[in-house]
């Protein structure tokens, strides 16, 4: 037996924009600086000791784990990153606001790109394209990703792709770690971690797009040795 | 070519009040975390890029480390923890004021403490002793240093044997990112890092005692292939 706990990362920068955030590596707004802290509260009251912490490469999903495991006075527990746990990649869509894009593509063009599971976002034309926001600029790539393989590194994704690239993770790492008995957090996005959830509970093409798991409120399982969900319980603050 | 950077964790509640702090996990103080984060912007103006970090398993070292390659636009960067990079160990002086044990042991002894390179403070008689100061409970020990061979665990230690600890650590990890040509940050303690300076620049026992790394101030070196050290500097904000 042992736990499982996804947290989504606190609300960002770009989130409370209204933007599509993707790839691009926004920080975490006051807001969510405080969902973060509060995840860990609910950790702490829950009384889970960690023994392994996975998290993506972006900075707010990062942020948010620190900030939970140190509200829960473990943040001594060993960590991996990979860009495998990134949020799925919006393509050409990252960085535009979700109204403009509506007025521009229509509501149902961009309702399909957000909640259909295998419809693609318009793509990047190159990966090393550069955004610039407010005087900031976002690269669609950067330094961080120069050991993964370029033909591994996409230009825009459906839940569907995202899946297929976190799997390969979950296979090598976690799962193994999971099947060792040891207690394992992982803090992730909304959608790395919707595709996780559609493996672990073996959730339908179909059903997955309307799982919702909210910002900074930890989804716990419990887990048999061959990964069979025993329980599950979402962890929220008190109304 | 590779750039190895130290970097003491900022003030603790614990440095704050002058209390022994040794491996008492204690957190930032404000001040601290204001130095943390002085550390990152002064590494985000030399434009050092990080390939690998490394830190211990106490908060206010992590916290630093975080703090700091997050201002820098480098939080996605791999981290290692080790205990081998802890605090020296302060033995049963752990939790009091400096001022009381100079009144309870004389200025000289605990100065002899503080001061000589091989000179072991008491040692507490049990890893397993737990303290309580303001109603916190601290232990000497918990669950982080499960994996650690009971034997190599320190009842209390001087920086011959801090140094004694430290390099096993240096030897299988460290020293090989830097061979490998990668930049390396250690987020880390007054003691390890001196340790470690001690070791890099082959200072002698005496020497060594007189060397002060100040909180949030970077030690920047370029080393060559062999790990000699080809430059060094000190990066300090402005006065």
């Amino acid at each position: 037996m042992a736990k499982l706990v996804l947290i989504r990362h606190g609300q960002s920068e770009w989130n409370a924009l209204n933007l599509f955030n993707g790839w691009v590596d926004t920080k975490l707004s006051d807001k969510g600086i405080a969902q973060a802290k509060e995840a860990g509260q609910l950790l702490a009251e829950e009384g889970i000791q960690f023994d392994q912490a996975y998290t993506s490469v972006l900075t707010r999903a990062i942020t948010t784990l620190h900030l939970a495991l140190e509200e829960a006075d473990q943040l001594w527990v060993p960590e991996v990153k990979s860009w495998r746990l990134n949020e799925r990649h919006y393509g050409a869509l990252q960085g535009l606001n979700k109204a403009d894009a509506a007025t521009k593509w229509g509501d149902e063009q961009v309702h399909q790109w957000r909640r259909s599971y295998d419809v693609l976002p318009p793509l990047l034309e190159e990966q090393t394209e550069t955004m610039t926001i407010d005087g900031k600029s976002y690269p669609a790539m950067d330094r961080r990703y120069q050991d993964v393989p370029a033909g591994e590194l996409p230009k825009g994704e459906n839940l569907k792709v995202t899946l297929e690239r976190v799997l390969p993770f979950w296979d090598s790492d976690i799962s193994k770690a999971l099947k060792d008995g040891k207690n394992v957090v992982i803090g992730a996005h909304g959608n790395s971690l919707r595709a996780l959830v559609k493996h672990i509970e073996q959730i339908s093409d179909e059903d997955i797009m309307g799982v919702e798991i909210a910002n900074g409120q930890p989804w716990v399982y419990d887990l048999d040795e061959d990964l069979n969900v025993v329980s599950k319980k979402i962890l929220k603050p008190e109304a």
